[in-house]
């Protein structure tokens, strides 16, 4: 067993990803009549609906992260393991991880999405996508990096690659991203780069629908598209983005958009787990499972979130949006629910209560939709503020964010605009190879055969 | 060209390396009849000294670092130029660098020194270096990364492999680093690792000399060895490592210490220019400079800072020691003696002021050394805090960083303890990778040819 975990009387409860819905489960279960382990690639539990403020060097990474072992630092019969599943094994009650095999009384799969490029294999090499913290890091620094290179290159050609960013998806990400890079452009650009004329950077926002947000209202809608192209966004609707070659953007249309800055925010598919039968899935590889988050066709496993697909909820048939609240609510539950099991009481199905969804453009634009009201601009701007920074964890992060916002509000500027790469050990290069390769193989064959 | 710099009146200054010196030098030639062209491989200015405290969890990359468009904003006929310098042809005054050449009238190297691993190519491969931000960014994750995965590791050996931190080098910065991760060891590992117990931890600085700090006073030395056994560092004096094999650090008396967390901070070596003669080139690859930092043997190139060797100033007939005063008050003195060139007056020689020198073991733990007074404890802590938050750049930098270590004293943790690496986006790795090989070639033969 390579998990180094002290033997209980309790049954255990194996959760795969602390994300919001993960979180609030293992949250809810701290001193219950279980003792919970709980899986996830990275350190830490990250911020999603900041992580775009990142790529634009508003805020710190530390800022929207937190280490499970913090989080979880006081709780007693909790362990967190720094792995990645790999597959089950329901028959023996096995999962297998990056780090070996953990046998689990119940399990729940909480381990979310990943960018979805739809099979193309060009689009998923080149394009930035901007999910993970990691993947944010990486997107400022090739944004600050091409600016870079625009002042030097070599050809009036390569400049104008450098300088045109495409936005490829049409939803809070994309729309939080483009404004917040069209911000950059107004007031960072004329005072870091005199040698750029903030007219020659181009920022286009393209989606497949007929309409940005189409998960919000039609006013919502029309509301962000004007703050956008006020702030000088090309906004380009009912456009299908085919493929990404020789440094373009290629359309359905035939048309195509230059550029070396092709950032992707335009879908996600549920993250796989090996021998999961196929039957089990449904739309965008979500797990299907029914009222009480439990995986179809098998004993003693959930899935709760973005990786879940539940169509039982009378009032969404087609399952949930992929939503922070939906996790965050199925998770609260599934708590609740596990509790009621070692008690021998009863299941409560779930039904999903839509707290309002929001959005934010830049400064004094947002929009927001809430059961009794709408409103758009400076209003839905502060209601953003004050609920993100509600929703991070830890009062040192809330300061940090606050401070941050503070900052550059009254500066007009995004201020971690470094751009750096941490320098990776060959110990730990060498190491994420062996996992990669070696455990797949040897343990999962032990797993299968039971042992 | 490829430096896209307006056509000046104003002979040029091209200075090669942002750090202390550079930036000194930089600063000071605002407003004054010359063009500055300042090139820096990476877009900000860090601040060294506190570079131990990334790698040790305690302050954000940010707070230590600043983009050099932000610094000179404001400055009318300067140019920032993120590139590498390759090599000097002196004859046509053409530096050659990774975006291109460009003429100079004056040039300043100002690129600082670089680890050194006298020739082991098995330790540069293996060891982790801690001059850059990158770096300890890097080592922050593996140290993190280790800890994980000694929680989990197959076998007992490897776990002693994990929990074995050797750090070489006994100066400032090894007892920095050695100071901070065993406060880490004290205060943080017992809340978040209650799987580990802190004995097993084990942190050995491994020094050449016979006492640490040789730079200091025997009597700072002598303290500094006795603060870090208090807090459990295993300090080894009189041992020089041999190489690195088989996650062992190898001695010359033929005994070996297990590892997979083997930090090198033990020496370092001038940042070398293509086309320097040997015969400019001093102890360590420093290059020689004259009383008024002129480089040997070549007309309008000057070298500064940890760069250049000068035996000229009659205190130090061996040379300067490699600290940051030194390189500061050589790039204020320069600025200096370029303007008075430009009017037509004499130069004045360079003698240096010795402030004074600090290092800090970890919380009220430091000594100090001034000319008229030395002290050691929470006093020489005190001033080191208050020299170091007075030296960092930028407002916005001193209260992150000041409310970092009052958070962290307070809290007695490290509160970013996240292991993260940025994504690097394709289209980035490929430029990199072109301008690594395109440029040294084609361009190299263009300005030999004189061009």
């Amino acid at each position: 067993m390579s998990f180094n975990i002290e033997q209980s009387e309790k049954k255990r409860v194996v959760i795969v990803g602390g994300g919001f819905g993960g979180l609030r489960l293992a949250n809810r279960l701290r001193n219950s009549p279980y003792q919970v382990v709980l899986i996830d690639k990275n350190n830490y539990h990250q911020f999603p609906p900041l992580i775009y403020q990142i790529a634009s060097a508003g805020i710190e990474p530390s800022a929207i992260a937190f280490p499970f072992r913090k989080i979880f630092k006081k709780c007693h019969d909790f362990y967190y393991r720094m792995a990645e599943a790999r597959a089950i094994f329901p028959d023996q009650k096995i999962l297998q991880t990056s780090i070996g095999k953990i046998k689990y009384d119940y399990l729940v799969f909480a381990a979310g999405t990943t960018s979805n490029f739809f099979g193309n294999k060009h689009i998923e090499e080149e394009a930035i996508p901007m999910k993970t913290l990691a993947e944010a890091m990486g997107l400022r620094n090739a944004l600050l990096g091409n600016l870079e290179r625009s002042v030097t290159c070599a050809t009036e050609q390569e400049r104008r690659e450098l300088l045109n960013i495409v936005i490829v998806g049409g939803g809070a990400t994309g729309i939080e991203i483009a404004g917040a890079i069209a911000e950059m452009r107004r007031y960072v650009l004329p005072k870091d780069y005199p040698e750029l004329k903030g007219e020659e950077l181009h920022i286009y926002l393209i989606e497949a629908c007929d309409r940005l947000l189409s998960g919000m209202s039609q006013q919502s809608s029309q509301k962000a598209k004007e703050f956008l192209e006020d702030m000088g966004v090309k906004v380009m609707l009912n456009k299908m983005v085919t493929d990404y070659d020789d440094h373009k953007v290629v359309l359905a249309d035939g048309t195509s958009i230059p550029t070396r800055s092709f950032i992707w925010v335009s879908g996600v598919r549920a993250n796989t787990i090996g021998n999961m039968p196929e039957t089990s899935l449904g739309r965008g590889g979500r797990i299907k499972v029914d009222a009480y988050n439990r995986v179809e066709g098998m004993d003693d496993v959930f899935c709760i979130g973005d990786q879940c697909i539940m169509t039982a909820d009378p009032s969404y048939p087609k399952g949930h949006p992929q939503l922070a609240q939906v996790a965050i609510q199925q998770g609260g539950l599934l708590a609740d629910n596990l509790r009621s099991m070692a008690r021998g009481g009863r299941l409560r199905p779930f039904t999903y209560r839509n707290l309002g969804s929001m959005a934010t453009v830049g400064r004094n634009r947002a929009v927001a939709e809430f059961a009794s009201f709408k409103t758009q601009g400076w209003m839905a701007w502060l209601l953003w503020l004050v609920v993100h920074l509600r929703s991070i964890l830890g009062v040192r992060n809330r300061i940090a964010v606050f401070f941050s916002w503070i900052w550059d509000y009254v500066s007009y500027g995004h201020s971690i605009r470094l751009i750096v790469y941490a320098r990776k050990a060959k110990e730990v290069a060498d190491r994420e190879r062996r996992e990669a390769t070696t455990h797949w193989g040897e343990d999962l064959i032990k797993a299968g055969q039971g042992k």
